[in-house]
């Protein structure tokens, strides 16, 4: 079994897996298979070097089953099928005190801060772990974190059916918010400047046009004849999200701002006085979301199989970051830990 | 009776009140009062000049007695004591269709778009009233409609009593706010750089300090033990103020952009996102506020007579711009139109 192990400087690393046995309240998972998020590619390009431990295995989209349970671990047993929530946070700090510890002042992210899942097995605390359906095949399940961060998403918009949706941005992220808005009965349209993803989109049933080339905050308004988005998903992360994403609202309406900014982009506040708008940050997810995402995904509501572009033996990880970086024809790369 | 035209080039003219006898649907008063805004300031610098016919007349903020009352009035007549909502909405447009008619697309600000207080006789649409009670006198009733803003403001924070409230600015309105937030249970810690309103808003029982003298959000961290602030108004309008609003709230905290920005700032989106922060803007006021300024103003309950630093004749309204333009010693300044 083999790990991929990130040396920095763009390269990594397959070697022999160092299989770690679980302690107490810990478990040991054969991973299956692991998705490449975005975060990951800011790492394999240098970001947040002063929270790894080089070499690093990256990875935190997952799925995979229980190879060992270490010491006092209750309702797992080896075989059980899972994924991982990758949040350990600390209990005591004020977030936590409110129940908030997803935004744990001293939140470890797995597989950033801890070791994550790009390597045959994988041992992370039993708290973090959700059950799969058998209904829901591996592959798919690896698809379940990026789901549970939409579902996070579309909760904290609080849209309701019937209700308008924009939505800048179709990644994996922004589409799968498109996917999770319909599937609660909003009309959603999402604007993507990218014309394969615009294609894919298309045919998943989410309508989409390039701002470029449509004058997106028209189009919003006509569709809503002329009130505006009921609720605007920013998951570009662009000075041009951020200014298209107050021209979007109704009065009143809800900004969801999912985009990690690198930079303080500038932002019309003037709007937000204007129409009195309302903007609320959203990070990872919570257990409810993860639970709402194996739902949703192990229901066949979510066309998984069409997001999943490609999928790539361990050893090829270093392509799959730079397809990424390329952008152009893939949506989500998955890695098949096992091959 | 006298009436101050505005000529442009920050130049009034004092000259006879033309009397408008009310029509249908509306009432004349005869002004007590007027306050003088910050965006009467904005309009004597030129600003919104195209929403300006000139010679025009401003003023907006003020207390008076019913002069006559046009057909179809019911429930006014000539000696109530009264003050104006200045605001005009269309009853068509989205904004009204879903009950925020103070966010109309097409509102029509009295005071701008129409003719304002600051003359001896003014017309208004009946709709805009508010009685005052006996209780209170004229003179501090000329302060309902920026308290109305303050209650406005409180009201959109959700702010509860025990909360932390950071406020961004300690103008008339930022003094307010604090105050109507402390009078609502919130504990309340205001940042000025103006040391005539430190000392006037410790002086009314506001904690106040110097942002460029002391480490606001460290001292914002300490007083909620590094939670930070359940609620923060930005009031400032200024870039240093978007960027020490994202710095105060806790997790989940919720900021109220209250201020008006001429450009869009820099805002840390980053900070939303990794603390789940949530903004609201805050326009204007809606009847509700009104009732309840007036309400607070007529139990004593708010320190308004410190709070009126100066009273000119109509003939000086052009001198009481210069003395707000210089900040220096003053906090709101009133217009004796009578006088």
């Amino acid at each position: 079994m083999q790990a991929a192990f990130f040396a920095g400087n763009q390269t990594f690393h397959t070697e022999p897996c160092v299989p770690v046995a679980p302690s107490a309240g810990e478990v040991q998972i054969r991973v299956a298979y692991c998705g490449i998020c975005g975060t990951d590619l800011h790492l394999f390009h240098g970001a947040m070097a002063h929270r790894l431990t080089l070499p690093h295995v990256m990875g935190h989209e997952m799925s995979g089953t229980i190879e060992a349970v270490g010491a006092g671990v209750h309702g797992w047993k080896p075989g059980d099928r899972v994924t991982v929530r990758p949040l350990d946070s600390c209990g005591a700090c004020p977030a936590c005190a409110i129940g908030h510890s997803h935004i744990c002042h001293n939140l470890k992210f797995i597989g950033i801060d801890r070791p994550g899942a790009l390597q045959g097995l994988w041992t992370v605390p039993a708290h973090t772990l959700h059950r799969l359906p058998d209904s829901l095949a591996l592959r798919e399940a690896a698809m379940v974190e990026p789901i549970a961060v939409a579902c996070h998403d579309v909760r904290i918009s609080e849209v309701a059916p019937d209700e308008f949706a924009a939505v800048i941005g179709g990644g994996p992220i922004g589409i799968l918010i498109a996917l999770v808005a319909q599937a609660r009965g909003a009309r959603v349209l999402l604007a993507e400047v990218n014309e394969f993803r615009i294609k894919l989109a298309l045919e998943l049933g989410i309508d989409a046009v390039n701002p470029r080339e449509v004058d997106f905050p028209a189009l919003v308004s006509e569709r809503t004849m002329g009130a505006g988005a009921d609720v605007t998903f920013e998951v570009s992360g662009s000075q041009a999200g951020a200014e298209m994403m107050t021209k979007l609202p109704r009065t009143r309406g809800r900004i969801v701002v999912v985009a990690i900014y690198g930079e303080p982009p500038k932002v019309d506040l003037f709007r937000f006085f204007w129409r009195e708008l309302k903007l609320a940050g959203a990070r990872v997810y919570e257990p409810i979301d993860f639970e709402h995402a194996i739902e949703l995904a192990a229901a066949g509501t979510l066309p998984l199989d069409r997001l999943i572009t490609n999928v790539l033996p361990l050893n090829r990880l270093a392509d799959g970051m730079h397809q990424m970086e390329r952008g152009g024809d893939c949506m989500k790369i998955l890695v098949d830990v096992q091959a």
